[in-house]
């Protein structure tokens, strides 16, 4: 199988996911100081969201650049990887307009940890396909990070309805 | 001629596909549970379109991964297909704002028919391009199911006018 | 210089170009026929905008594979064809809701024609690279087709004045 | 590392970047030439982030043609180059509504700014993963003129709040 197009379509979806969310920073009424505030919690969640898929970005760099073997369960991993990094920009829309909100805070957590947990799966996928071999070492103290990361998610999630900004300094 | 740019437009297109449909899930108004339930449907739509758009990359990645040569036909026969993809998102928006009803549904099943057909017809040019050979018979093993669910989707078409949901249950 | 690059660049520009178009496809509000009927000269220009995009494509393509040295002017001869290419969804958008109208028609066919022009740079800063050589030859039978639309193009743009439809039937 | 994928991610995101722009192009109420003189601003808007965004573009073409090595500070360098061009469109529809006013036009200045100081940032990891070479020379000539344009942006932003057209004229 052609582990250079799997590459490459997961860069264009990735790179269209990352551009897209400017399209929700709607151009501000007025052109003074007063226009631009309200615009600051939208910015922000835009800032988060599009360091979490530069970093979900170079990590996948990373693995399939390790990867020796793709199959079909490898392709299709990476198909559900993609499904929950494309709800970031909704996800993120939302979080933007109602910021200590409880439910959009949570909804926003629950795309975060879908993602991560598809990010194990493909991990998983991938491994097997190249069998029990050297780079699974690596990836088990990788996995570690990776770990805790979907356990803060977790943790955030029910916050999210007691301290909505508990939960944004978690996902941080 | 060049079968990697081929892929590469072709992937390019069906990423796009894939991600501008997050777009028509409009963020919701309120930020309760009680404005997340109007977007059930929004949100099964997308979800149905986006598997559809993972299986035609797979299918296609497969394709051209056996193809061995590519002719002028061929490129028209990849653009006839991306067309009809092309139009899936429209599909998808329109059925997820009027799900039960007839015409809508119907709609988005000669889309998919209709793509179904493009696809059929990609394959036969690359078939014709490459002579009759042994990959040949594999492409027709495959065929089989693809004319499965292109009978599937033309009957769902008049049945959308009688009972919407049972057209939705067969293009799952 | 890297080919291989500046192709990529034009297919994903290209490819965009091409989907974007179908968020201009409004979703009806309505779900009968009536709802539809309105949106028919919109799907028209789409399929026209499509099918000559697709043309661009195929032609870039086979231009691009002939071209045997890529130097500074090639790539801003490139920027150019598709800073054309890039106005061409909002032509289709602003012909698609007034048909029948004087000036979106006759700024359609504008872009289309500075479209033309833009390739025919692109393919003069090409063949002044290879050198005056063998492609040439090839490159100057298909230069005929070329001017000809070109001329057609530049006919069409004052008869927009006059009668529009007239218009519309020499851009296809 | 893989210097061909980062190559193609940079790719899709600038190219998804000049495109997207052409979204804001809202297609005039009228068919006249009374609808379309106001869009003359945000056409101008467009022309100039198209141009911008074109010659970055080139040059990050040239420099990774030339770069040797890729490690993880140069990814991050790009991404760090890419959230800045990402918010290029923003600045852009700001400017083009609000065209002579202070603050939009301060505000696209600041978004060019630190594109540039990214360009920089990255041009100094790629050029600290080659080692001290001959590659070096080269840059530095080039960060002549980078570094007049960085001085350019920085002197344009605070003349925006008396005189905007003095810096639209020197962000041309």
């Amino acid at each position: 199988m052609n582990k250079g197009r799997l590459e490459a379509f997961s860069d264009a979806v990735i790179a269209i996911l990352m551009t897209i969310m400017v399209l929700e920073l709607k151009v501000p009424h007025g052109a003074d100081w007063a226009a631009l505030r309200p615009m600051l919690p939208v910015f922000l969640a835009y800032l988060l969201s599009f360091a979490f898929l530069a970093i979900y970005w170079n990590n996948h760099h990373h693995m399939l650049h390790a990867a020796e073997r793709i199959n079909g369960k490898v392709l299709w991993a990476n198909q559900h990887l993609l499904f929950w990094l494309s709800l970031v920009p909704f996800g993120t829309a939302w979080v933007g307009e109602n910021h200590n909100a409880s439910l959009p805070t949570a909804a926003y957590g629950v795309v975060l940890l879908l993602a991560g947990v598809g990010y194990t799966m493909l991990q998983g996928t991938i491994i097997e396909a190249a069998g029990e071999q050297s780079k699974l070492a690596l990836a088990v103290r990788k996995d570690l990070k990776g770990k805790l990361s979907l356990l803060l998610y977790a943790v955030a999630i029910p916050v999210a309805f007691a301290r909505p900004w508990v939960s944004d300094a978690l996902y941080v």
